[in-house]
């Protein structure tokens, strides 16, 4: 589904210096249907009371689909934008990397549907977000 | 419905060394029954394109919400826990802050909701968010 | 914002034979930027202890937006398709009737955003949605 | 994880003469971590366009995730009730029966969280739907 000499690296370099750097968001495989990148849990990412805060692993799942989506759009034709997130937050993170996998659930002409799961470094889910982001034609020249 | 004395200066002391100060989140004023805090749109909180990330938005609104929830809270009887938050994106800001200001529209034993709308320099609608906060009693001694 | 002469009666006759009158649901107002429709909380809206299923209050959100979105696009030359709803189910209703008030928050050229609430008779919160619809152009001839 | 005599006939019996049955609503399975069932696409579900209205989508959705909550919790101490619910609508259905898959995703102990699939005849996504139920104990006697 995805261009096939891409790779990770490439992605680190589109976000270079966005807040996806800020947060220390890495890409770290890309796979048939999904994208997986981690981000490191401290304190830059943490609530008060020191656990992952809920608005960066939602930082994470809009990172992972929109990122996705702008690879397989025909970008001299179209646009892709983050129309809807949402998240349950049903566990938390303390220490170390979450990773995020995102899969593509529906690919229509007009819309993107991603599922993201983040977890933990013990593989315990910590949120399920879903994106949808909505494909504009660009007007024709 | 917010304690007496609270100001927005107590609750920027609380956010020191989190996921707040460094996307640069200010809470600028408590009201009757809203929470507002501003964030600036630079290239920390940017996505690619030059325009604010989604998951800036949403950390700004669960920020928001969920320090709201806290104050309000019995913290020795109860702790405050973000379960569910969702966006939509309407609008974009390039440059200068967005203002959230959250309301808190249910108020109830074991759940608070919030609404956030996020708003650039023009009052144009950026985002509006909706966060769902579980709130659970700590086990008596 | 919508048609000046149009009344709850015509929308009444629109939903004629569909789920709307399935459900008993009723267009009582058209206010400047809002629209009311009542539905009876009976067992045939009821999951199976006896109050409101929250499905039947979503699917009055849901036919109050997108009848609200038809009502106000260019018919010849666009269609309105609801693209997600969320809800949040706060209280509950267990007769007579509940109200559902929606409100457009975003007219956009391509997405609609509505927020409905439902409240039962003693005005009580029963529930908060928010739908988004997408607008598509239809293909020129 | 469900109760080992468990049909989806005993489920069938609960929802008579509810939300469930009037719109046509029928179990069709249990499986290990999953349960199915099935609504037909007739006027009685539909909207004036004479597709599946979005709430009935979410009728059948709700139904799914809420009855399978309360077949896993301790009854004499726990109660269920279903505290948010989303979908995204990616697909349409004019005709027979939509199936909607239901399956836990997480099994908290203060929440369960559902994704339920519904799917056309042609076994195409129409919505994909997220539950959060709240798992509230009864107050000991």
């Amino acid at each position: 589904m995805f261009p096939e000499n891409l790779t990770p690296a490439h992605l680190n370099i589109i976000s270079q210096g966005t807040l996806l750097t800020h947060l220390g968001i890495e890409f770290t495989e890309i796979g048939e249907n999904y994208i997986k990148a981690k981000m490191p849990v401290k304190d830059e990412t943490s609530q008060p009371m020191g656990i992952l805060h809920g608005g960066a692993s939602v930082s994470l799942a809009e990172s992972i689909g929109s990122t996705g989506s702008y690879i397989i759009i025909d970008k001299k034709k179209e646009s892709a934008v983050g129309l809807e997130i949402n998240a349950n937050h049903v566990g938390s993170a303390h220490e170390g990397y979450v990773t995020g996998k995102g899969t593509l659930v529906h690919k229509g002409r007009t819309t993107h549907i991603w599922n993201i799961e983040i977890r933990n470094e013990q593989d315990k889910l910590v949120s399920l977000c879903r994106l949808t982001v909505m494909i504009l034609k660009r007007p024709s020249l």
